[in-house]
């Protein structure tokens, strides 16, 4: 996990949007893959570099969320990058289980296909359902349940 | 380079947020690094998909920049990708030269340090002032050097 002698001197390099937030790339720090993009604020940037583990805001739901609360399965930062705009942060980090909510490592699992279609590309790594409750994605009463379809 | 048989069903699949835009992630198809980060509306993706390299929209500029028009290190797409809420594109690309408007390989070259600060990691791969011109970001009549540093 990253420790940081202090927390202000990142916060204050950051461009926030007009709500107040910014874009978070994760990616696997194993592999390369890139696995999800969600959104964060500032304590969400704070709870992220105070825990080590990520944490964003929810648009769609206006409220925190810490990643893999309900799953377990959480990304243990690696290292912090911004991009040269400053509106961009970029999160190496080391995934447990699966990013995605629907059961795959990375929540890009779909590829555009020549006819143009999106296809499944490879196989989930756990059974949502199962993690998430037999509702899946549509509302089973885990919090994380519903609050990571709506991560975006 | 990549082709499809019909743009259509691509399109479709996308979500766009109120603006008409949808954040789409670079990823450098060699080395799995992230590269950038940029919007793009439906004619930047429908130009990308037509042309196989990477266009987007500016939205601080409100207008389209085709990524390398100026420098010439354009994107070429290899493979595009959707996550899970259809509402992030991720596209792997053979980037020529570098992504970056400061002369970086990829515009995550800063990295959060134990001190907190962001420190540049790793060498610029060209000389940012002599392919965007003397004034170098600061508005030198390069038109691509003029939108890249607003891309996100």
């Amino acid at each position: 996990m990253v420790s940081f002698a202090q927390v202000a001197p990142i916060v204050s390099a950051l461009k926030w949007n007009d709500e107040g937030l910014i874009p978070a790339i994760v990616q696997d720090a194993e592999n390369g893959d890139v696995l999800m993009m969600a959104w964060m604020d500032e304590a969400a940037v704070r709870d992220t570099l105070a825990t080590g583990q990520t944490h964003f805001y929810s648009r769609s739901r206006r409220c925190h969320w810490h990643k893999g609360a309900t799953s377990g399965h959480v990304q243990h930062v690696e290292s912090i990058w911004l991009d040269c705009d400053g509106d961009v942060i970029l999160i190496k980090a080391r995934q447990i289980g699966g990013a995605c909510h629907e059961g795959y490592r990375s929540c890009f699992f779909r590829r555009a296909g020549q006819s143009g279609e999106f296809e499944r590309a490879g196989e989930p790594v756990f059974d949502a359902a199962k993690v998430y409750g037999a509702a899946g994605g549509a509302g089973s009463g885990s919090t994380e349940n519903l609050k990571e379809p709506n991560h975006a």
